[in-house]
Formats: structure tokens, C-alpha cells, sequence
């Protein structure tokens, strides 16, 4: 919700995001102000509370004192670094070095470490130690939680910026009707995407043109957007983009299995690569 | 932070807001967008920042498991109705119901209990079976914790209100060298406070008249700040305001009289009773 706000994101999931929400509710009952500034005072509260809840939930799950104890610290980092990733977004759309690494950091901060390296190193910290799990069940010396956590990091990173990767081609070339998010959206909000970083560095004068009059064009409409996503193919933008996506699947795959994991668990992880990336996703 | 993004205050404690602080960073960095967008993104996430960072703190006090145990619910509930109160203040502001019964509801939530009465309970937690304590030091059977937090909810919520009382008294009628706000802050805001909303109820057809010309003007001035001081001296609001300051702290003291508190403790509230609510404070 606060992602939203900062970015102005009119829609989350196909629905309005929760900040429009509340200014629709705003004009609806003819109140006094602004109906965005309520609307963004709202979504800030709900999303103050929700961030509060987490810590809230972990706590009473029912799980033994020494699993919360390892598992907080993850959760902790999680929050710092995915906050940090959201900063480092919004001074890079604000200062803009514009460079593809530094796209790929905030991919990484924000998304990566966020959606699938942290959520994996939280479940295996809690599971540490439990009968039954992969952890438990390793029993050799040397594979420790600590060599756990490396193998969630080798898979989780590289999945988590291939997921990223993917999900900023579909709010491109993606059906609206599957992706839940208007096509035109990431266009005009003009966010810098590794995909648009790169055909930014590959445009001709003329391609450059084209992405300097539509992306952040708050009216861009869908001639325009077919127009960059001609340059975005045309300078080979999009096929590097999904040259990283398959390398860094690879990458994760590759890391997953070395993994100190059961069967199971690797079964499931390679299918949520495959899900998580997926072209139709 | 997240309250100054959200009712747009310029200022904290004479210094400008975090979120004025980023725009203007944006503003002489000439980047690209909206200097008040970068600003309150930032301040979002900065204050994101903050809360994550109480909860870790109080885990690496230092203190005894079994404290942290009793001491985070607490922080918990702090949490939660401190943002309760806080969209209690956001709607009252749009929609305006407008009674002294609504504004001290918000008081109560928003002020009351998160600046004494929790901070309170979340020591008198902590401090529990603790060597030395006050509620250590009690004994006797009756004097149960449940009795310790009862004393500190009716000395914290009464102290509370006034606290507030008098920071809205001094918003309007104090010095701001010594405020550390400019004195016509909460007037241009047009800040619906108890003060305000008891003027409204006892004002003359011309004093509400002189109320609805310049609450809530951007451009008010000093002429037009004396010209509503005026109305709020001569309906009463002021002296009634005084008034209930006087009993809450009254109120306040009389349930720290009868506390299960040593006798340094209650020379201490007593105190804190005194300059927090100072007109001169």
C-alpha cells in the first residue's frame, strides 16, 4: 500500500489500490479536502498497521520460543533491506544514473531478497531443528543451518530477479486480463525497468525519441504503447531480457541442486521456478 | 513522519519535516518528477524504517526473555491503537462530526495513550518480578501487575488528554521560540481540536463567521491568527480548555495517589504531571 502511494499506483491486482479506494470513499460522501490526500493519509495508516500485524502474527503462531527466536532476526532483516530496496527505486527514478547494474540492484533489494530469499530463509530458520524437516533430516556434520540458508540465498536471489525481470516484460507485452494490471501502466508511470534501461542504451537518436515522448506519459495511450514496445523489441531489449531471465533460472536451479534440501523440497522449488517466471504468468 | 506526510505539516519541533527535508534535497538536485513526491515517498519509508526498528530494539535491550515476553504485546497494542487514533484524527478532519466528545475520543487514542499510558505499561511490564521495582518491591498479595497497569492507565490516559490540551493551547496561543512550531501552524491547517471544536459550539453567528474565513487558510496571516484568538478567548474555548487541564490533572494525580507505586516513583510522575502540561512548556 505505501508502494503504491509513493509510486501513485492507480491499481494493485487488478483492483483499485487501497489509497484510490479510500478517495473514491472520500467523494462519495462529499467530505471536506482533498479526496487523494485522505486517501493517501488512509493507505499510509492501513499499511502502518499491517506492517505492525507481521510481527504480530509471527509471534502468536503457535511456533516454540527458540523457533521465533531464529526466525525474527530474518524477518527484521527483511523489512530493513526490502525498505532499502524501496529507496533505492525511488532515488533512482528521482536522481537516475539509469545504468542496467543499477537497475538489478533494486531488483535485488526490493524484490528479490524480499519475495523469494527471505521468505526462504525464514521458513528455514523456523524449521530448523524440527523433526521431519529437510534441515533435520540432513544429519551430516557439515550440513548446517548455515549452509541451508547459503543454498536459499544461491536459489532464492537469482529466482526472485528472474520473477522481477518477468514481471516487468508482462507489464509490457502482458494481457491485461491475466496479468491484472493494465499494460500501459509501468509505460506511464515511465518506470525504469532493467528492460527499458537497456533499450534506453541500445536506442538509435530516433528510438530515443520515442521513448523520451511516451514513457511517464500519464495520457500515453495504446498507439503509443505499441510504438515503444516496437523499440523495445526492436533494440533487442526484450530478447536480453529474457536471456537473463533463462540465465538466472538456470542460476537457480543450478544452486538448488547442490541444495541441501529433501527431494520434495526440490521437486516444489524447481516448480515455483517454472511458475514464477512464466511467460503467461 | 508519517503524520506530518499526512496532514502536510511543514515543520517538527522547529525543524522542517522529514518530508520537506527530501524535497528539498530534490529540488536542488534538480531531479526528475515531483520534489513533494520524492518527499513524502521518502518520509513513507523512512518512517517504515523507524517502526520496524522499535520492535528490534526492544529485543536487543538486553533484557531478560521473560521480560521481552510480557513487554511485547504491549508494544503491540501501542502500535495498533496509536494508529487507530490517528485514522479516528484523518476522518473526523474529513467528515467533521465535530463534537468535543468525537475530538477527545481522538485525543485519547491518538495522544493519551501512546505518550503516557503505554510507555508506562510497557515499563511497569518489563519491570515486573524485576529486583528493586517498585512493583517488585510491593508484596503484598493484592498488589497484583493487573493492579500496577490499572494505576498507570488512570494516572497515563487523564495526563495524557491535558498534555495534548496544552500542546494545542500553546499551538495557537504560544510562543513558537519556545513551541519549536509556528503558532499559526495549526490554525492554516484549520487542526480540529478540542479548543477549536468548543469555540465552534458556543460562537455567535459573526465569531463562527470569523472561524470558517480562516481555519484552514494557507495564507493566514498574524492579523488574521489574533482576529481567531479573539474569538477563542471570548466564547470561553480557553478558559474552558484551562479548565479541563486542571481536572485531568487532577484526575491524574488522585490515581497516582492511591498507585502501588514507591514513593520515588510518584515524586517522579508527580513531576512529569506538572511539566508536561505547563503553560509555559
Amino acid at each position: 500500500m505505501h508502494d503504491d502511494v509513493i509510486d501513485g499506483s492507480e491499481t494493485r491486482r487488478g483492483q483499485p489500490a487501497m489509497h484510490r479506494r479510500f478517495a473514491a470513499q472520500h467523494a462519495a460522501g462529499r467530505w471536506r479536502g482533498s479526496a487523494d490526500s485522505f486517501g493517501a493519509g488512509a493507505a499510509i495508516l492501513i499499511g502502518d498497521l499491517l506492517m505492525a500485524w507481521t510481527g504480530e502474527l509471527l509471534r502468536a503462531s503457535g511456533l516454540p520460543t527458540a523457533a521465533l527466536r531464529r526466525g525474527q532476526p530474518v524477518l527484521d532483516a527483511m523489512r530493513t533491506e526490502m525498505i532499502a530496496g524501496q529507496y533505492l527505486d525511488l532515488l533512482g527514478q528521482a536522481a537516475g544514473n539509469g545504468t542496467v547494474e543499477s537497475a538489478l540492484r533494486v531488483i535485488r533489494y526490493k524484490s528479490a531478497k524480499y519475495t523469494v530469499e527471505h521468505p526462504l530463509l525464514l521458513g528455514a530458520a523456523l524449521a530448523a531443528g524440527v523433526a521431519g524437516t529437510a534441515t533435520a533430516e540432513t544429519g551430516a556434520a557439515g550440513r548446517t543451518q548455515r549452509q541451508v540458508a547459503a543454498a536459499c540465498t544461491g536459489y532464492g536471489i537469482p529466482l526472485g530477479v528472474a520473477f522481477q525481470l518477468r514481471d516487468d516484460v508482462l507489464g509490457v507485452f502482458g494481457d491485461a486480463a491475466e496479468t491484472g494490471k493494465p499494460v500501459t501502466g509501468d509505460l506511464r508511470e515511465g518506470k525504469r525497468t532493467v528492460l527499458v534501461t537497456i533499450a534506453r542504451n541500445r536506442a538509435s537518436a530516433e528510438q530515443a525519441r520515442v521513448l523520451r515522448r511516451h514513457l511517464g506519459d500519464p495520457q500515453l495511450d495504446e498507439a503509443a504503447a505499441a510504438r515503444v514496445r516496437s523499440v523495445l523489441t526492436e533494440t533487442g531489449a526484450l530478447a536480453e531480457c529474457e536471456q537473463m531471465i533463462r540465465s538466472s533460472v538456470r542460476e537457480a536451479l543450478a544452486a538448488l541442486a547442490d541444495a541441501p534440501f529433501t527431494g520434495e523440497a526440490k521437486i516444489a522449488l524447481a516448480e515455483l521456478a517454472a511458475t514464477a517466471t512464466d511467460r503467461a504468468d
